[in-house]
């Protein structure tokens, strides 16, 4: 291994970063020109842009286009070595990191950054008649979905069942089911409607639950009467207080409201990588890592946890900073700087959060942004929206002609994305549905309703 | 339905193509103008650029730079109807075409379509070790099994297991297969090696096995002894006179040859979709649709085959035309005409097939080319076979960008295309394999040599 500005340290330290997101990423490049030597593991062999992973589940952008190789954008950096594999649990005590297959490795200093994952509270009953927004599976899944339906919807002669093919339940008023709502009703009313013939734009139905009395629940309350009225322009249908009862194979249950159905988007909630409660230190109640100051373990000022998988208190706060790209990145950033101030033998800093803001968009030219007492929406928040997203797309990809390209796909609302990979024959709505699992098959292919 | 130039005839004849490959786009898109209605069936929703599929496999195209939905494709013409759905029977009699689901579609004028699937020639052992390369899932199973065999040689440290798994064999060698070794071989040696840190190009093996005496069998032997020395160049071990008699997971079986291998992709033979053999017909000893001079089916003069589930004798000759889109394409418009002289009561046309020649690309800057007598090969050919198929490409795309972004792609040789969507964990080579299913999980993954 290469040391570009090390002094003779002997053999350099061993740093292993856990995921290839935001936090880790910028944690192995802060630590580029360290002298150590890092491993950064993760699941997947891609570093994913996911805040524009909605994108990708309604056809608007393909998954290149938001994903990289991790190995790939950590090429030139010759002090890491990317593996592909899923850690299950690691010994602190031992300083070693367990790998799903057996492997064991070694740390001088470890920094968990392995995120979150769909959260159903237990309702494994959902899972076949839903997906989540986390990660390229699921936007596939998603789009396969929608994208059949509008195909079995085309060959429905009965009403009542199309009208239901062509209702899109979303759950979660969070930025992601906002954003998810806005865009399948873009996709469903302005694109996919001239492509066929059968369907028209009165049949759609796009459907947004909110467990709370609205939605963006963490923006000012004047932006969130915006966005909900910015969704009710796209024709997208906003139940609040709505609390989820039951989600079936042809509809789901708010209490007392049956909402007849096709394709279920879960976007209530995540929970931290079950790789939390196998650290042998004790969890937050909802499954964090708890941290200290710098964000290191309690105890063991070698071993970081950053991002959603972490729960940072700020001093003087009682709630712990929100599970926000900028949070990890920062916190990553801040990690990387008090590893390298360790092995310059200087003190630690602790870790300040500096608030960049939240923004969440709708749809086209649609928006909201606050930036600590700043409120704004509209045509100008989308604009700001489209610029911090480009910023740091190119972040992570520095290449001109895929944010032109996205740019491009984005203003020309070109869907090009609409490949079903899988050679599928849909059963006819008006027929019993053939003996499948339905995890294999979505609703609309194997719920048949006369 | 609209009629744009029809008389007043009563209802508009109803024509049924069965598939949207090359042929059947083409003669939905010459019935245009004419006074019928038409339903398109394809088990698939998009049209697939089949020459590129390769590039998909590789990662150096995207799956929707290649590939369109087919109802976007044929969105502006109205007399169509776009439907997915797979027709598994065709009673010639009483002129219905039977759908997988059981629903029944009557038709005035039938063509079928349908095309050809892998051929394993009653192999079904093999299945779980092997790919073909016949439509999108395939191309990203082979991208997938591709990708993974790179990790878990990353994270190998038996040298001979390293050496197996970053051993491909490519069997059959005909321009697929050829096509498929070269960029396989480049994609090894001049992209993913420079992303890895433990992998270099004197490990990786490329090994294409062609049962005849040489390869491209149906070019020029000169052109065939090019590519031979082509493929040499790029690396690419080429085993003529080859019979595979075993494929295991960890290996191929050539008589008394054994090559141990982690990716296996089968480009060795093609048989007709099992429509052919439900229609009621006598087919040929290959499973094809023989049919009369006009295309059509002896005594059914409304129902017609094109492409290579057709076997289609020229007069005065003894062997079928070849399973090329070229041939697909020009029988499907030929159909399109006569069906149009039918409606004007004049005299049907016999299909007369005029040959384009016929290319194949061993990789960058290499092909081969012939035409009549002429023969080529070398940079020019290459080029030529780039112009062709970008001009094939512009004729369903119709979308420059698309064509500049594959071009850019094609000649930077960026691989963006290179990402893993499930999440994987790679267990070690050297440890005992999980029980899984061989047909979820690639080779690589799933068996361990010690």
């Amino acid at each position: 291994m290469q040391q570009k500005n090390g002094e003779p340290l002997g053999a350099p330290k061993h740093v292993l970063i856990v995921g290839g997101g935001f936090g880790g990423l910028r944690a192995a490049r802060d630590l580029a020109g360290a002298p150590v030597r890092i491993t950064l593991l993760d699941r997947c062999n891609h570093h994913l842009f996911q805040p524009l992973l909605y994108q990708v589940a309604t056809a608007g952008l393909t998954a290149e286009e938001i994903a990289s190789p991790i190995r790939s954008v950590l090429r030139k950096q010759r002090n890491v070595r990317v593996l592909l594999g899923e850690v299950t649990q690691v010994d602190l005590e031992a300083r070693v990191a367990h790998l799903a297959g057996g492997q064991v490795i070694g740390y001088d200093y470890l920094i968990v950054a392995a995120g979150t994952e769909t959260n159903i509270y237990g309702h494994n009953d959902w899972q076949p008649y839903m997906v989540g927004l986390k990660d390229l599976e699921d936007a596939f899944e998603l789009r396969r979905r929608i994208l059949l339906t509008f195909e079995a919807a085309e060959r429905c002669n009965n009403p009542e069942e199309r009208r239901r093919l062509l209702t899109f339940c979303v759950i979660g008023g969070g930025p992601t089911g906002v954003e998810m709502a806005g865009a399948i009703s873009e996709l469903s009313r302005s694109i996919l409607q001239r492509d066929f013939r059968a369907i028209s734009g009165d049949m759609l139905r796009v459907v947004l639950v909110e467990m709370g009395p609205r939605v963006l629940a963490a923006f000012d309350p004047r932006l969130s009467a915006q966005a909900q009225k910015d969704l009710a322009q796209l024709g997208v249908e906003v139940h609040t207080k709505g609390a989820v009862t039951k989600i079936s194979a042809d509809g789901v249950q708010l209490g007392d409201t049956y909402i007849p159905c096709s394709v279920v988007c879960w976007a209530a909630g995540v929970k931290p990588q079950s790789l939390a409660k196998n650290m042998g230190i004790a969890v937050t109640r909802r499954g964090n890592i708890p941290v200290t100051s710098d964000c290191s373990i309690e105890g063991h000022p070698e071993a970081f946890a950053v991002g959603d998988i972490a729960s940072f208190i700020p001093a003087g706060q009682s709630l712990p900073l929100p599970g926000q790209a900028p949070v990890a990145m920062q916190q990553a950033g801040s990690v990387a700087a008090n590893i390298k101030r360790d092995l310059k033998q200087k003190k630690r800093k602790p870790f300040a959060y500096f608030d960049k803001g939240s923004m969440a968009t709708i749809g086209t030219s649609r928006a909201v942004l606050q930036y600590g007492k700043f409120r704004m929406s509209g045509l100008l928040a989308w604009l700001a929206w489209i610029f911090v997203h480009v910023y740091y797309i190119i972040g992570f990809r520095n290449r001109t002609l895929v944010m032109f390209n996205w740019f491009w796909a984005y203003l020309t609302k070109r869907r090009g994305a609409r490949l079903l990979a899988q050679a599928v024959a849909v059963p006819e709505p008006s027929l019993p549905a053939a003996a499948s699992s339905p995890a294999q098959q979505p609703a609309p292919a194997t719920e048949g309703v006369a």
